[in-house]
């Protein structure tokens, strides 16, 4: 293994460990060498990629919004619907992420770690999908993008957070399908809404197709 | 003052100090002796009305509803609507429900608290309104109470929650505004909808009334 790719793979053991481990403790309780432990790396290795739990706390919150990576679609609403069920499918079951979501909406981070800032990415990212969709004529002329992102964002926070006290996350599929019924048809004008896929099980088709291709990928290499 | 009414008051006033130190503190970091300089009561007064840190969170976790009393309304949609925007407002100030929210909303309390509690004991409290609401002939036949409120529960915790990370809540009034504008159109009957007042100095203007009714009162009294 060249030493780049060795440094990217510890990097990321450190920061899944860590993930797991703000999850289990939060940011206060959280000690290295409770992510030394966990991610079974030296000291010193820990130490060249975050100097200190303030900066591993930044890497494990910087890490939230790729997971909502999910393949582009033709309607961009349908798009941004497929991010919060694929990504909601990962908060079910991904330590980091579920580390990284702990951070954000606890209050207990110092001020030098930016908890708000995956608010502020999620918003823009989202954002600039949903002005795609406006420019294909699938919002109503009432829709400000900007507002109905933040509240989408804020929502999708909320609604977790109740699905995971209450259920273990085990209903966040049942749950966002509930929000799209509510919130669509203040969005999509009337001929998408009807077409737009909404179900509960949304994210889990998603990941099951994208863990398809990749098997289909890897045959096909020589 | 009798005996039963400083007994009152001084569980309320630990309870207010308890609200401030979990809120800026979280669970985890609380200490007792944080509370009883905070509350200016003695040990002894402390642990007559609360013996544990666990039952003085859960005591704090159990103030929270009663935030969201608001006068009756006729229009039992407007009377949920005024509930959000009350409760907002009065979350923007009150150090005991910001400590009782931040409670709920941490990951960090132990098995003996219910933080999960108030989710649920708001649910229970707005599904009443809303099968009132039902009764009266004010919701479309498509909505389901229970998923509805439960929608409105979850999105309120995180649309608070990306307020207080962006704004330290300064803009809550007009998110919830944002939220109701979304949802409404989903749950109210059409010749509702442009009846119900959901602009953002709500809560604002709501709590004034009420303070004006007290002063009244007051004047009244003999």
């Amino acid at each position: 293994m060249a030493k780049q790719e060795r440094a990217i793979r510890t990097r990321r053991a450190i920061l899944e460990a860590a993930g797991a481990v703000f999850d289990e403790h939060g940011y206060a309780s959280t000690t290295i060498s409770m992510v030394l432990e966990r991610a079974e790396v030296t000291k010193g290795a820990l130490y060249f990629h975050f100097p200190s739990k303030e900066s591993l706390a930044q890497a494990v919150l910087d890490e939230q919004v790729p997971f909502g990576a999910v393949p582009p679609h033709p309607c961009k609403l349908q798009e941004i619907v497929d991010m919060s069920f694929v990504y909601g499918r990962r908060l079910m079951s991904n330590p980091l992420l579920q580390g990284s979501v702990r951070l954000t909406v606890d209050q207990a981070t110092p001020p030098g770690v930016d908890h708000s800032g995956p608010f502020r990415q999620w918003a823009d990212h989202v954002v600039e999908l949903l002005e795609e969709a406006e420019k294909q004529g699938e919002l109503l002329p009432t829709v400000v993008p900007r507002e109905t992102v933040e509240l989408l964002v804020g929502s999708f926070a909320g609604i977790q957070l109740m699905s995971r006290a209450l259920t273990g996350r085990e209903d966040l599929g049942h749950r966002l399908s509930v929000l799209w019924a509510h919130v669509l048809p203040s969005i999509a004008v009337p001929g998408l809404l009807g077409r737009l896929d909404t179900a509960p099980d949304r994210g889990a088709r998603i990941l099951a197709m994208l863990e398809e291709d990749e098997e289909l990928m890897q045959r096909a290499e020589p």
